[in-house]
């Protein structure tokens, strides 16, 4: 797989990823695409929607602040993208966590083909069926391993899933990879996970294949997670950094510090 | 009041602090809450907002983009924590500037017990039916004292009330306490109001006493306040540093810094 | 024109400046205008905006996340700025991407007086009616240059016309004036086009020459987008220090480097 490619294609194509997304980390997501060269539209009126996803390179779904009538426009946006054959992800925010956001992210799953479902452990282990505990938008754990997780719901959904975490685990086309870049301060501000995604959806854009695409993806963010943690004293300053590191990010640095492995 | 021994708990129990807030601020304050070692989660559908309050340690209503159907869901969360003996804090943000704002916080007071009601000068002045001026979000000054103003909404309301400001007063409990932490600097930049009532949230969470909890949350980002300023160039870099200082903040620091009084 | 004053005039008067804005850039749209040291309030209920139009400086309106609700309370709270004499802005966020961003551009159009319209090229080339294409809410260029483009929407509908880009361009009451201050940098992160729109609100607040307020608000964003590069590493670090020199800006500076020109 080559990592550096993926993320030349980025910079060099700058897709147009369309987002439907929570008012959390609607900033984040956008600007974290932008870092990578991508350009970020984000639109949610169920008016406009299959017209902007027409004319978009990915298109990320993110139930964070879910409404009935948000998911609404994300199935219409999603169908949309299944006909013209436009890579969707979702992140599973919260999965786990309340009845309504169980019974969201399955509508998501039946009636649009997700081509990423990403979360963190207990949110990706609810949606395969395993038992899992997640505390609002936090993983409590669950009862299998994430490669187990995710390979059951890759084969379960005929998706790429996707867990981050301290290492990140990708599972489709009968692959599973982890990636093994990235840096515990990325977890100790909010909006890494949602980004992730959002990444995730700018590869996408450019690779077919999803799994390779989805990996590649992780691997730059988690790159540029390392990288941040020089001269950072504390969450901010790391985030700022991050968001510095990912923009000054080129094919050298991912070619030394890519750390993947396929899982035997 | 051991606020060090309030922080830390915080830091040990990491409650979920359940908020429906405002759009603007919003990934601040979840954030601040996460910089604190606690988990803000952020949902406001109907459908949701009962469960996720239901597995919260505290909830955090903020009025700062409020809409008929945003407060319909504080309403419901509301009713649920009050059931549940979850403590619930509201941010009157604005309110003195229209009749909208005056009636939807009349309307959570009258339907919801509010544990802790927080805000700026004029807009808790305008809540204890005193004299006051709101400019949008911004207080141009009241009729009473902020400590005469807090005693009569505490015990109008039989609630801790809170006026952040150049020195907090926060009164509750037969008691008034002014806390005498903080920084000029965190006035000169969008959202430290709203975090310091998500501080609150998470303080109440651990702590029954909520005039304990509210002056030990103020003091804590107040001391985090004081030591931002160092190598800070304006209100970015300042606010970066708040972030981080709370990151990084401890007993010893707390113990060292902290200036409350009580009133007499 | 000058442009230190109408400065000075923002920061001493402080104008409240109503916004009804999008949920990506809210936060910084807040902010920058704090920085000016102006008032920012962001309110979009039906109920209230009205009344909070009434006793603010400036109205902003930015189609960014644009719902037809939203534009809805767009169009009461505009009307009302036209009967008191309250200047309006409209940032175009996206038009020519989608036809329900036309739709409703024009409907804000039809509706409401809008005293300054600003967007990059291809949004303004839209409203004007020339051939343009707009990628999400990025410009991919137009038939007529900035200049033509503004002169003919300000032409047209009897408004002020701004094109914020490599240099920006604002026609009005007969004039076009061409700013040549700002930095690269400033394309490089996600909000400063919607950031240069409130700075235009709070300029507008306190000068009736809208066409020079407009100018003076991107000579002097633009002058604080020069000096944010020293120090800076990427995007992240470079939009903090821009939000530092916004705060630390003063006439000196600005009479030192404004760059503005007549176009004959």
């Amino acid at each position: 797989m080559d990592v550096a490619e993926n993320f030349e294609k980025v910079r060099k194509e700058k897709p147009l990823v369309h987002h439907i997304t929570n008012w959390v980390t609607i900033y984040d997501c956008a600007n974290i695409v932008r870092a990578f060269g991508a350009l970020p539209v984000m639109a949610h009126a169920r008016e406009e929607v299959e017209d902007m996803t027409g004319i978009a390179g990915a298109l990320v779904l993110n139930i964070g602040t879910l409404t009935s009538k948000l998911v609404e426009s994300m199935v219409l946006a999603g169908k949309k993208a299944n006909k013209k054959g436009i890579p969707v992800v979702l992140d599973a925010v919260g999965v786990g966590a309340t009845p309504f956001r169980n019974e969201k992210a399955a509508e998501l799953l039946e009636k649009v083909k997700i081509d990423v479902v990403k979360g963190n452990t207990s949110e990706i282990a609810a949606l395969a069926g395993f038992e899992a505990e997640t505390k609002g938008v936090e993983s409590m754990g669950a009862s299998e391993s994430p490669v187990e997780i995710t390979r059951e719901l890759a084969k379960a959904r005929k998706c790429v899933a996707v867990i981050t975490g301290k290492e990140d685990v990708v599972s489709g086309n009968g692959k599973t990879y982890l990636v093994k870049n990235g840096h515990s301060m990325m977890g100790e501000f909010v909006g890494s996970g949602c980004m992730s995604a959002s990444v995730i959806g700018s590869f996408a854009a450019v690779e077919k294949d999803f799994a390779a695409a989805a990996t590649a993806a992780l691997s730059c963010f988690g790159i540029a997670g390392e990288l941040a943690e020089k001269n950072s004293r504390g969450p901010a300053s790391y985030k700022n950094n991050l968001f510095d590191e990912v923009y000054s990010l080129d094919s050298e640095k991912i070619n030394e510090m890519k750390k993947i492995e396929l899982v035997e």
